[in-house]
């Protein structure tokens, strides 16, 4: 069976698939990134991975992988196949896809990790038959993917869609990235975590903790959950305001609270709303496979749009997911 | 010689042109929108409008236009054709492309007025060589429009691009879209205006004077300036943070201040900035006959898209100004 090899590099953990033509998981594999060891061990344990897929998918299929896809976080030059900058894998500019290439053997396509999720959600997830949606994963910090017409804008310099260091609130809390009250900052599941420690007094307590004591009626989770939410709400309507999207889709750790966040941000999206079209407010649906799906979908359009040779002709791959009929620059394609 | 009708309505004034197939201006005209006589008596003058620019170009070329396009400002349904609404010109669902087309015999391309705007700011003015841009004039206003790979991105619904009416002071100004704080109400040059005429006493004052003051060196004037800077530049750190464009191109009626603007403006953006990349801050370089230009450009896209006679092929237009190979919305095709 034709199959790609995907990777989502994370700063905690590390997800490898074997993805079929049709955009399906045929098998899934986990470890820890193991960031502590050091940016070059990471990159090591990178391609030692996507080696053990490689020979679980001969073995299992009989027949090599057509290619690679793989999505890290921080700042990707993806036309160039280079990790230019990830703060918590500390590496600068690895080049990940001429790495990848030399030890797998077939051609690579490198993503940026929210945006190659944000491309999985929108062709086979929450996304589907919306022409354009603003997917934002709430988790450690904030990003965004702008999917446009069955692409993900990546911008001039693949900086395009960072919602979560829009300024909400300009006396707020410092941010790593230099300003001050970032969304990231109030509305993250990191920020409620923090938020919710020192109102429950529990060093212990998360943001998921939170949430159920907002099911439960507490005022002390309620009146953090709430401050969460009124900063989120703020953050994706300046981005509507700006972006004019279908559908936003939210995704991470804190969307997985269910109705207890999007009953509360829909109602909070509407109250601000004036003149703007009110998006469709969603869950993500691919949850944390997005990204490694997203990895297999870039090195599938890697084949339809760079055939390799005889066997990897777009006419040969055929792929039931329907690729991009648009030559603007994709992640995959965005120029630094 | 073969050229095109191209109209530019305004709140107080409206511009038509024939536009050759290179987007030259090979006439213009101009004459009051005359709201104050109603929505219906200025749909008649535009009708009027261009059919004399129709007669104009039949004489001076012994030809027909081949097309026409024309520019409204508000709520506009490029893909049906439709004015949907233009609080400054009272009108709701005027279906100007229909209307236009019966009176001129030609095929019409209705489109919204910043946006085509930024599409000659794109393809002949600022934005030439720049594969992101935002457009943002600063008139009685602020709108923006959306540069990408050649098109202007409308959004799903036609509104993309409203920067004028992101919040930047939560408990600023009350704006006429019923939010408070947009950046409209703070950096228009009506909003400079404002705020000359009071901190100047000078009723008759107007923001080219409070540009003039500032040039000389007026403290009062220096203050007002500097809040309106200050605040524009919150508001374009905020959709470079969310579009990162590779140009930002300012235009409309502050813009004309020049250095008086753009050296503070420069700073104050470069000075918010911090792992973001810093796009080239430029004037628009076409001035009030943007709209106009872009206006003639949708029609000949429209011919070159949509050939309606052996006469109009794209293989006979071929002409001087590169069209978008990109076949995502343009704004002469939003879907509503």
């Amino acid at each position: 069976m034709r199959h790609v090899i995907a990777l989502d590099v994370g700063g905690t953990g590390m997800k490898a698939a074997l993805v079929g033509a049709d955009g399906a998981l045929l098998h899934e594999a986990r470890r820890a990134t193991g960031r502590e060891r050091g940016a070059e061990a990471v990159v090591e344990s990178i391609l030692d991975f996507a080696d053990e897929l490689r020979a679980h998918g001969q073995e299992r299929y009989g027949q090599a992988a057509c290619a690679a896809g793989v999505a890290v976080p921080g700042i990707v030059d993806a036309e160039r196949g280079v990790a230019v900058y990830a703060a918590n894998l500390g590496w600068r500019d690895v080049p990940l896809r001429e790495l990848l290439g030399r030890r797998l053997g077939v051609p690579v396509a490198l993503g940026h990790d929210v945006r190659t999720g944000g491309l999985a959600e929108g062709r086979i997830g929450a996304g589907q038959g919306a022409d354009r949606f603003l997917f934002v994963p709430l988790g450690t910090g904030i990003a965004g993917a702008i999917g446009i017409g069955g692409t993900i804008e990546a911008g001039a310099h693949g900086y395009a869609g960072e919602i979560g260091h829009i300024v909400v609130r300009p006396q707020g809390p410092a941010c790593g990235c230099g300003q001050r009250g970032c969304l990231e900052t109030l509305a993250s599941a990191s920020a409620v975590t923090r938020a919710w420690v020192t109102a429950s007094g529990d060093p212990e307590a998360d943001a998921a903790d939170c949430a159920k004591a907002v099911a439960s009626g507490d005022p002390r989770a309620v009146r953090v959950w709430q401050e969460a939410v009124d900063a989120l709400a703020d953050g994706l309507v300046t981005a509507l305001t700006l972006l004019d999207p279908r559908r936003l889709i939210i995704g991470g750790g804190l969307a997985e609270a269910g109705e207890t966040l999007f009953t509360p941000l829909r109602a909070a999206v509407e109250e601000r709303v004036t003149f703007q079209k009110l998006p469709s407010i969603v869950p993500a649906a691919l949850g944390d496979t997005a990204g490694c799906l997203g990895a297999g979908l870039l090195a599938w359009d890697l084949l339809a749009t760079h055939p390799t040779d005889p066997d990897t002709r777009p006419s040969d791959t055929s792929p039931a997911v329907p690729h991009p009929t648009d030559p603007r620059p994709t992640d995959s394609e965005v120029s630094a």
